[in-house]
């Protein structure tokens, strides 16, 4: 069992801490919309579809602490924490698209109520805005459990399955993306193997995955990213299935650094390739992989493990924490809504519903 | 500059440690073959040329301490030790073909001077397998440098490179082998920018050739190794240089794990992937990349970084050493004689002069 990541309160919501997995299960308490954004910037909250739940909750909190008494102030206070939350991490775009459906909702409600709140309106602000929260977070729920259906069906039997990064249920509200693929074929007796890359600089293969893959019961083993090739090569492996922070309208997909290699080697290898990610993560207002922001986040990330530092001081580094994998390499986007093959600007669209 | 690898006296040999680079630089009193042996077991001394140097000398050291008295007992004791010698780093074919040819000195005095030594015997015997071993260590100085020349032309001006682990100063006697190419290449003002990837699990990278690069004044950066390929495609690199372990007669090379990435990666982005390695590192008794043996080292090696666990207990991890990169991925492979390109059997024979 993998411990809940967000548990909802009326006036909080605890956070668990994912920095201390898999040594330390302990919770944050979040009140309000900075400290939502703040637990994102530190890395205690992490994995794009769980960000989004949490801001949508953590939205929430900010307007019933702000108590706005008029639709005006609803405006102003609403755009402001949206903006807020949506700083925390420009890559994710589900936390843009939980943010604007608060926003928008906000907003719907403060056109509603034209001027001053009456006392029932007051209450009702709240309330409609913390049902709107739990909402996003049972589709999320759901979307996993779907995303692991098709994914599974896509799976070879005795498949070798390779990830990178988090894409589990640590990532998300519910059984996870990529990892939700790979545990959901598991309990269909499809798993003969699952390899977690560690992903540097964070870790969060070694400290997350594999964790959740033992706590599974799936036959896995832990690599070095740098191990992924000669592994795919010697070791049979017949399939790879990461997660995505944002998917641009053309299929181009941001993930994790290291994601674009593990592409790169498995077309080399001809071994499928996939994304699963739900819809929300689809970007339709980027255009191709270019329009995509990537992140640069602190070198400390990279020269520093555990408090210990890996290279000389002053040394050069760079750390782009995601990197954009072109759909050309990318055998099918597994979303909520089916399985997007081949990977094409129409296709997306369709899957879309759009 | 950097800091002597081993530093030779009468009666033994002083060792940089290399797991204390960058922060520390101190050397470990080796007296033995045995001592020598455990110094590469434990990854104080490593780097094919160095760990080569390092075996001869360490012959030579073993063989003075033992005194044998009779052909018969250096016969014996010279294979004994030869073996021991080898055993401590399997792919590493350079210190095979240094354990082996003090061995045959060996073997050829004893032929020469059949029966009891005499006392003039006894003394010359160690005399000419210390020079013997300053021989080899000259001649891989020297080999480094000629790899350097041959390699920096084949390099365009402002050239972005990229390398991996560490086969610089520190690996051998001299400037080093695919650094030695980069810093030979800087002096002649063609280097733009360089990039080291860490090398995970043991940091060679982060560790020593960035430190390295700093040193010598390489524009340079250090990278994780699943960067690699996000930072070829968007900053401009136009070649990859590694060294390698092992050379098999048709051109498939062994080189630390990540290498074969790269060279994949390379491919994908039509990027020249130099291998540059004096010629003790080919074996002509390989006749290809399977019959290489690929070490597999400690798992604690993947989970503990700088002493500290960085995944859960109980985790199973794969820890292939090195892997190997097929000759048909690699551009040239850079040798004190020459270039070998394209990389074909008949090269690498033409390249040895057989």
């Amino acid at each position: 069992m993998i411990p809940p990541r967000l548990i909802f309160r009326k006036d909080r919501m605890m956070v668990l801490d994912q920095r201390l997995l898999p040594d330390r299960i302990e919770y944050i308490a979040v009140r309000d919309a900075a400290g939502t954004a703040k637990a994102t910037r530190d890395m205690a909250l992490r994995g794009a579809p769980l960000i989004g739940c949490a801001a949508a909750f953590g939205f929430a909190l900010e307007m019933r602490r702000l108590k706005p008494g008029t639709s005006a102030d609803i405006e102003r206070l609403a755009r402001r924490t949206a903006g807020l939350l949506k700083a925390a991490r420009p890559t994710a775009v589900a936390l843009f698209y939980a943010a604007d459906r608060m926003l928008d909702l906000a907003l719907a409600f403060a056109a509603a109520h034209p001027g001053k709140l009456s006392p029932a309106a007051r209450g009702k602000f709240p309330a409609l805005l913390d049902k709107e929260a739990r909402l996003l977070t049972a589709e999320d729920e759901k979307a996993c459990r779907d995303m692991g259906e098709h994914g599974a069906a896509l799976l070879p039997r005795n498949c070798v399955i390779m990830t990178h990064c988090n894409a589990g249920a640590l990532a998300t509200m519910g059984i996870g993306t990529a990892v939700g693929v790979i545990t959901a074929a598991h309990r269909k007796g499809k798993i003969k193997h699952a390899y977690s890359c560690e992903t540097r600089p964070y870790l969060q293969g070694a400290r997350l995955t594999i964790w959740e893959l033992m706590r599974e019961g799936v036959p896995s083993e832990l690599i070095t990213d740098n191990m992924a090739a000669h592994i795919i090569k010697t070791c049979g492996v017949n399939a790879i299935v990461v997660g995505a922070d944002r998917i641009a309208s053309n299929g181009d997909t941001a993930n994790k650094i290291g994601t674009y290699a593990l592409g790169v080697i498995a077309r080399y290898h001809k071994i499928p390739f996939y994304v699963a990610a739900p819809t929300p993560t689809i970007d339709m207002t980027a255009k191709d992989g270019d329009a995509i922001v990537i992140e640069e986040r602190s070198c400390d990330e990279v020269t520093y493990v555990k408090g210990a530092r890996i290279a000389p001081k002053g040394v050069k580094v760079r750390h782009p924490a995601f990197d954009v994998t072109p759909a050309s390499l990318i055998t099918g986007i597994i979303t909520e809504k089916g399985v997007i093959s081949p990977v094409t600007r129409a296709n997306v669209r369709k899957n879309l519903g759009k």
